[in-house]
């Protein structure tokens, strides 16, 4: 049985989920994989849980915030580094707000957990966007993992298939509908709501944000392109490169053009080699029926990869909540630590 | 740069384009993965290619049958284990016509490579369905890896999608079109032809075998269902565990109340672990055209896993030809070696 030290920095909703999720699936991690997952802090802003021992997930996930500094171990102003120097490494896994600009907080998380020689399952994006090439390059240095399926689409699997499943492929080409909100409110104006109405009703449901620009405006799905690229293709992409739009000005009269047609407007997220410069952008597009992304509505995502060997493989589904993206991390984490592929016998 | 020994069983069309992707793709090989491949050696039943140093892959993949016996390298009667007792272990990459009845000739080869700890990369499915738990055991207690993307759908990735994007998850529920010839002669059929037209065509344009019952009468998807449920969600299925349903009986008028329905006569292959007893079957069904494999048409396959916690994913396309097969042995080959899955920097 192989401990699997976990620390885990922040605690909103996908947070929570993670906590949540350890509880629920030690047994199997147990059983499965060899993999003893060990709660061994959760730190937030202003402090953090953190024990001699493991902390218990059953017992922290569902505290409301304000009995958190009432929990016994809530230590008030812990800091990342104070626990970092008390635990043997393991995993830091990474959920704080992402800011595609300064990369922070994930990217000063992501640097102390490297230089300790912990390995890293990222659910926040801005880090890696920010210092992509540098991070992995000192992870390799570090000899440990940096995995970020969490902030690639999460439940969606994207950078798994670029990776491994098309190993030995050149990939040509990518076109993904990477962000769940936009489709959805895409698809619910396709019943006939306006913008608005469409993304108040996303953010009654908690599927957009209060602000929700880093999705309505096409920053998720170029942070999401350039990880993606920039892994499974060796591209070197900054958020710059990437033309962006979003589809705060999508009018009725759009959709309903593209309907007429026979088609379906989307937000895609592309990424193409093949021309003498490659070229990563994330753009309306009205797709025809035969696209393989068309029947992709609602939060789904998708992702297509156009290969020389293996032609045209296609991805869809994978939830689009806190919960996968838990499971995301967990996946990660499993695969960080696992020697085989095997089946399980 | 780690050497990577390969011998080659059987040169059908799958072994021919295996050798052919083998000298495409030795650079990328080096560059990317740090692989050497080495093509040691090629068998057919009569013999051999086999000489001191490395086949050149260019110099063998396009000789015509008639030719074979003529090249320097050729031995008559070359048998594998003159082979594997003068070449340091690699991969065996086994592509020999499969027999689900008796496993041969993949299953002696196959037991004979583990013996002498060679890894194995199977395209036949034969020996995996006849003795999946067998060899799956041998394989780990050789300490090599026993790898069958090639036998599972080959470019669509069902298994690393199962194993490895979906770690830490259960797999509830599988649904899959799994057999390319079965799903083009359906499609055809719904563009009117007749069952023995399809047929016919497919044997034409080389999609469907001479004798195409091991597709039509629907062996080649149990086979599949069987080494993915057993796989992925560890499964002890049998052949003869998997309730079986062709297409030969399928008339115009089914197809014809399917469409009228507004659905889509597919050959599904399904496995359900939610009932008291897993249950894996293989069978006609009209799918409605919201399901996620309604719009897989043609020689095109896909698969849907239902996940406790990461939802639906389903992947779908990957070429169904002898070139996407041999790049789904190569991409099992790649992943056999490396140690690593951060990107390509």
């Amino acid at each position: 049985m192989t401990p699997v030290n976990l620390v885990l920095m922040g605690m909103g909703n996908v947070g929570r989920a993670f906590i949540h999720l350890v509880g629920e699936k030690s047994g199997l991690c147990r059983e499965r994989y060899g993999l003893n997952l060990c709660l061994k802090a959760v730190l937030k802003t202003n402090g953090g849980f953190f024990a001699g021992r493991p902390l218990d997930p059953g017992d922290i996930a569902g505290l409301p915030a304000s009995e958190l500094a009432k929990h016994p171990a809530w230590k008030p102003g812990l800091h990342l580094d104070d626990v970092l120097k008390s635990v043997n490494p393991g995993v830091l896994v990474e959920c704080t707000p992402t800011n595609l600009h300064t990369g922070q907080p994930g990217l000063s998380h992501i640097t102390r957990a490297l230089k300790k020689k912990w390995h890293v399952a990222a659910a926040s994006k801005g880090a890696l966007v920010v210092n992509f090439k540098g991070l992995n390059a000192f992870a390799r240095k570090q000899g440990v993992s940096l995995k970020y399926s969490g902030a690639a689409a999460a439940a969606l699997p994207t950078l798994d298939v670029g990776l491994f499943s098309l190993a030995g492929t050149e990939i040509l080409r990518i076109e993904g509908i990477l962000t769940g909100v936009t489709n959805y409110i895409l698809t619910r104006m396709e019943e006939s709501f306006s913008f608005q109405e469409a993304l108040k009703e996303a953010q009654a449901k908690g599927i957009a944000e209060p602000d929700p620009s880093l999705d309505v405006d096409g920053w998720d799905s170029a942070a999401k392109i350039l990880l993606i690229a920039n892994s499974v293709a060796g591209m070197s992409f900054s958020l710059k490169d990437i033309r962006r739009e979003g589809i705060r000005n999508v009018t009725p009269e759009d959709i309903q053009k593209a309907g007429k047609e026979g088609k379906s407007l989307k937000l895609l997220a592309r990424f193409d080699r093949r021309k003498d410069e490659p070229k990563a952008e994330v753009c309306l597009t009205a797709i025809e029926n035969t696209h393989p992304l068309f029947s992709v509505s609602g939060t789904n995502k998708g992702i297509v990869f156009f290969t020389d060997t293996m032609g045209q493989v296609t991805v869809t589904g994978g939830k689009s909540d806190p919960r996968g993206t838990a499971a995301a991390l967990l996946k990660d984490i499993i695969n960080i630590y696992r020697q085989e592929w095997s089946p399980c016998l």
